[in-house]
């Protein structure tokens, strides 16, 4: 018997206990390239350790479809984790706050077109979950030499539904 | 009177004296969530400098056509620039090779779908040029307290025609 979960809408006011929400809203800080582009400035808490680097990869993910079960959380405890979406399919972001060095209950989030997240150093989350083909995103996470997850399995798996 | 550019595809072996393609090709270098991504891992040679850190910025450019017409270039001597297509549009990559501190003859890339690019340390650049809207983009480039832009404007114009 799995618990339902309802997906809520990704906004970077709910978000922030977790991560950055990465999209264009508002004024950009700054016009460059003689107005014809503008920068929304350094946007995401990145942060790569005492002894890890900035990495860029790229990740191509199954595509997943609601409901959507699940019974596995991970997190990174040396470093935080940006996820930028190569397409304009919506994904899933699922996320919990920390109890005492496990994960407590989950939310889920549904992102729009053109949003991304940073996961901050050691956010528990689900796993990279595209809602559409192809499931393709840049990756910006630290790399090092220590092992950098943390998994937690639920005895009780979670079914998200839209 | 303007010189004729035209656009070759964007491939990891024409770009390599200017940067990384960032594109998944081939098998993946690790595959990760039980099989079901994989991690095309660490694709971009990022260089921040030695008093500059990663930064993570969305960029939000004008679309433009071709025949496109430019007289600039541009290079940030402190740091490389990656740019990450947030949508599945085709984008120009105007570069050239630097020929004792000014750029030589400019050349034209066209991408493909789900192709982003990183400017090696000091690479001349055009502005970023989307061919569709919207023009948006991830970018992580160096945050730091130098003006890091060089700019040159060259005395004819180029033309990039298909």
């Amino acid at each position: 018997m799995s618990v339902k979960l309802y997906t809520s809408p990704l906004t970077a006011e709910a978000f922030a206990p977790f991560g950055d929400v990465l999209e264009i809203n508002g004024a950009p800080d700054k016009i460059i390239n003689a107005g014809l582009c503008g920068r929304y400035h350094d946007r995401a808490a990145l942060d790569f350790g005492n002894e890890g680097r900035a990495g860029l990869s790229l990740f191509s993910a199954e595509p997943r479809s609601l409901p959507y079960s699940f019974d596995l959380l991970e997190r990174h405890p040396d470093g935080s984790q940006a996820f930028i979406p190569m397409t304009e399919n919506p994904f899933l972001v699922i996320v919990a706050k920390d109890m005492s060095g496990k994960p407590g209950t989950p939310q889920a989030f549904l992102t729009a077109p053109h949003q991304g997240v940073n996961f901050h150093r050691g956010t528990w989350h689900g796993v990279l979950t595209p809602l559409a083909a192809p499931g393709l995103f840049a990756v910006v996470d630290r790399i090092g030499a220590t092992h950098n997850l943390e998994e937690v399995t639920f005895d009780r798996p979670y079914t998200v539904v839209a």
